[in-house]
């Protein structure tokens, strides 16, 4: 690829958490600028930073762009993936300090990092999308795409579920609910909840049941091409989870499917990076 | 013991599960009747199901009966022992087809089975109670009494919270939220939540932490004399759950604390009761 | 496909567990006979069983055959594909009375099931299988196919290993083994260790660490294009392990190396088949 | 406690890990010579280390000692606990860098925190032991005791075992085998295979199958004054296993019992140790 427009992101609300922040961000801008590339900043972070010397840009204009590089750490880069996922455009994730699964380009190294990624010496990783749908008495009434997951949960205990594979019964489950990731979400909640590690070039979403009542109810990966629905048989109140970052509460008529995406995702590293060597890092397998 | 004042409690609701209930819940009373014990009705039960040849009587009054027979499952013998837990009345327990891990008379054998615990042959099973209080600045605003266990859970996805045993720290941990269960509430919730079986003979509680942000977070079982405290660090919306059938909406400032009850509950099960043998059962070792 | 040759294999010894194995196997035969089919005998089950009517066949002659039917359990089809993986003959699995997740014509229902399949009425279900090879100090000591699972396991406590994967080091680990597992075998030992279950369809391996010292070392699938390989870096006694079947002992200089097969094993099922009933009738997730 | 007689032991075979380690030794003896108390060495430290100035002993003569002090790590502590069970005396252990679960005084701050403990600034930690013994056709064909834990393990795949818990049955199952641990085994094997943690003031052993074939197969605690008795159904091969330092070959007429040993170790932790501090350090809760 060929960088020439570039499109910057800062995670909001962050000089609360990290005065420093405003400086980071405006280092990162002067460092592009000086490499000759044409900077746009995003429209709402240049809003809370009062960045106003660059032009513009909204997260829905940014098909102009070449890449979009954001300041921040996994949450904002699942955010801004969501946002841009049609688009096509590749995003570079520079964290402030903790390397994140997903932004991986360290503040400290990021002069060396971005001019090499800049002059094409990057791994280039591409990562599944989910789509989401609920459907309420015959209407969409929520739709979204997923990065790392899609969770059904129960707002108290027992949530009762039905999730079928290509129309076909998967299980009825009694469980707090069930997780179905990407690749890319089986080292979030996934994880937690304990689901395996789906490395990010398979082809599967991985099926997660929160604590169920059926002990032998076992995380199982399947074909990500196949659409799953979910059907709720009971609960007293349950809700929608996007990525942990989107809440929508689901009602007992509510039928929800999820489908890969036909967009993906795709984050550009610096050249050495490995996935497995992230997982040793981030898991101490050390 | 020397049985000859006997409360009668049916489950609630149960006429649409059910049809058959108000049957099986009369030949109950008649099968009392006729050894000729002094039957109560609970109230509740009484004006539900109309039964208005008894005594009715509260739970509140059962200090004075010498045995409580519950007609229903698990579920419903958790609510009575919460109720009279203070009464020192032991419970027995009628399920209605299905074993429960409490409730363990099967309706079908009842006759012979409450024969022989009404004239001395039963296994006595004492078990541990909890008790858990809500401070709010200074101020008890929640207390109850939990026979299976405590649960302070995050209403969408993560809390942060901070255990003490004894006023030491023990970890500050981030989770979907965590159970604090007596040796009983150990086959219930906390199993699905990875927790270990614990002995109702062993002084100590399990805390479960459900979906640990830290993977090495595991059960661990604490001596049961030990108080435990909980402060909630980080949330954006949480509850207090008891025995999954009490919910109480928490805030950020609560402090809840878990102590030992000084009361028990006593079970009478039938004489070739083996805790061992309903594990098989209900956990399907066969 | 038009099956007009068809070999029987009947499991080895299995008389003194079941007497009537061999009336079962003579009916199997009988049946294929009357079908107009011509019926080889494998050598071995010949041999045993004293069924000298019928030509006998090795498996290494099954190149010829259009069907092999097995009789048998999971086990048997276990031995018997890894035998005939290189010669692309379909296999069916009769079980003599427990559903196998891979023998799955029930025995009483054989003729039913079986006239259907030999009438082209079957689901066609690919599995793929792993090679293992074993090198000690250049040379080429061990070679086998596994249709399950290959397990590098110690004979005592701890081993030390190091897995590298397409020659990228995934991690070092001490634990008391690892698996690594077809989707095929994801329900078998995999699943008792803590792995998740994958759907056969997904090309990818699943490594299973059993007992890991460190617990974040979670199960994770991989890539099944991708060559593993293992090094042991300390044990006091090892072996390798194929589908549980094969024994193999371990030297500490020895490397390990697990490929996907080229070849690959087709199991025709009854029509109705449905890899989710399976597993929820093998599960007991009813 | 008065100190007045204190015994040292090295952890044997350690120069070639840490060619430092004789100089740590004489360090400690140095600075418990300068206290003015009567040193012994152990007789196979005083031989591999070849310090001849001071007394010798042997293990079993420890009886006369105040105190017992192991410069080494957790598996060196638990082979002199085993060894000293009997004998009724408390025992420090000094770590070489690593804080240990057991070992918990630092050889850097080793002075500080000896003349806190020999002043009788200490907190006392009791552990409980197990007793297991062996029974070949009625005869006992081994004894022994163990710290951490016993295990009964397979040396190849399947083990089928039944356990017995005060001569009522638990279960018969089918696994790689089963860990009866101590509490203080509660941080060791048993957690990697999947056990909880049992606080070390609770009289309870874990039972933890490993891998075994049925899900819901899960660890139990148990009160650990009831024996434990299990018996081999059926196996290829398989061994004992104490504190993962002993084995011992396994026949299938063999009958094990697991008692709580009347004897208990005594540990003596500087005056700020905190059970759960050390957790958190040991298991990464930070």
């Amino acid at each position: 690829m060929n960088f020439k427009k570039i499109a910057i992101i800062g995670k909001y609300n962050n000089l609360k958490e990290d005065p420093s922040f405003l400086d980071k961000l405006k280092s990162l801008i002067k460092f592009i600028d000086d490499q000759g590339l044409q900077v746009f900043i995003e429209e709402k972070t240049e809003q809370q930073f009062k960045i106003n010397r660059h032009q513009s840009i909204t997260l829905a204009e940014c098909s102009n762009v070449d890449l979009i590089i954001v300041l921040g750490g996994d949450g904002t880069m699942l955010g801004v993936a969501r946002a841009v996922s049609h688009l096509n455009v590749p995003i570079v994730g520079i964290n402030q300090g903790r390397f994140g699964f997903l932004a991986d380009v360290s503040f400290g190294d990021m002069e060396n990092e971005l001019s090499q990624i800049l002059q094409g010496a990057y791994e280039l990783d591409k990562r599944m999308l989910l789509q989401v749908k609920v459907m309420r008495d015959d209407n969409l009434i929520y739709e979204s795409i997923a990065f790392n997951d899609v969770v059904i949960k129960s707002g108290s205990r027992l949530i009762e579920l039905e999730l079928s594979v290509d129309q076909k019964l998967l299980h009825k489950q009694r469980s707090d609910g069930i997780i179905i990731a990407t690749p890319t979400g089986t080292t979030a909640y996934a994880l937690s909840a304990g689901g395996p590690i789906l490395h990010p070039t398979i082809n599967a979403v991985s099926i997660v049941p929160i604590s169920p009542h059926t002990l032998s109810n076992r995380p199982i990966a399947l074909d990500a091409t196949k659409p799953i629905s979910a059907k709720i048989i009971d609960m007293d109140e349950g809700f929608l989870s996007v990525d942990g970052q989107i809440k929508f509460p689901l009602d007992l008529r509510d039928k929800i499917s999820i489908n890969k995406s036909k967009n993906t995702i795709t984050i550009l590293h610096p050249k050495e990076y490995c996935y497995f060597e992230m997982l040793r890092n981030k898991l101490n397998w050390g």
